[in-house]
């Protein structure tokens, strides 16, 4: 939905309306609102996509994999998609970070992203508290090397940054 | 603020409204106002002093003391306060898990206390990300210690059960 980004970017998501995202993409309200529920949802769009695969490559994980490893397997998938459409990830982050209302629609997304790993985790027979606890901090190593990964000037891939944060949060929890 | 929980429980937090809040507690709507911004502030009104208590203890903590050990201090001291108002804590809970914008809310609170134990930890030296990567999963840990003292029936203490989830976070990092 390239007509809603650019508007997003020129006049702010705020300052946006879906009428304004219509004319520019030379749509219809109707045909938009057949695709997305409302003007947020353009830029979440792409969630359903990640946490499916994130759910499908935690299940498909090998089974001698420890559940932190299992884990980090979908998180790096799911970086890995990122990454391919690293462009529009930047657009987005770049919107997102001047809403506040988007940034907690973004929180929101990433609870639900932790449920749903917490859930795949279970279904390998962790039992809980551990496959919340290891979806939480997952997540949080997703969370802060997608961070980095935005505002890196050295162009670093983004699964090798979840990687790098999974080694770190494995040194800090060792009391390193 | 007794006259707001009573009200939320009985009828709803999407169906109360300051007006029937400042009749039930025998106030104006103009006091009300001079406490809360709104009537969803009555429930996070706590939320400060929380916070406060958190950076303090990591601040004070001893400086021997590794990262996530710190980080460990500041959220049992947190866990305390809020086991102190054992009866106000289930309350709020069982009004917050009834609402999804309240839900939002508290998510977003959650994000603005890991934010803040990642700055008392930065305070204390440790550099990025690790501060943000033990402030992440410092926060997971809390949360799911949270969530099964809400759910215990046997009535464990809220600082031991974050005792253990840290505990067990430390055995699925380490890939056990």
């Amino acid at each position: 939905m390239q007509a809603a980004f650019a508007l997003y970017r020129e006049r702010g998501f705020e300052q946006t309306t879906v009428a304004d995202i219509a004319k520019r993409a030379g749509l219809t309200e109707r045909t938009f609102f057949r695709h997305f529920a409302d003007k947020r949802e353009v830029l979440f769009a792409g969630a359903d996509a990640l946490r499916e695969l994130l759910v499908s490559t935690v299940a498909e994980a090998p089974a001698s994999l420890a559940p932190i490893d299992a884990a980090a397997a979908g998180l790096e998938a799911a970086g890995a998609l990122i990454q391919e459409g690293r462009e529009h990830a930047h657009q987005r982050q770049a919107i997102i970070a001047a809403s506040a209302e988007l940034q907690e629609r973004e929180l929101i997304k990433l609870a639900s992203l932790a449920s749903a790993l917490a859930e795949a985790l279970r279904r390998r027979g962790v039992d809980e508290p551990a496959a919340s606890l290891t979806a939480e901090a997952g997540i949080a190593v997703f969370k802060v090397a997608f961070e980095r990964w935005v505002d890196d000037t050295g162009r670093q891939e983004l699964p090798r940054l979840i990687r790098e944060s999974l080694e770190q949060l494995k040194a800090v929890t060792a009391g390193r």
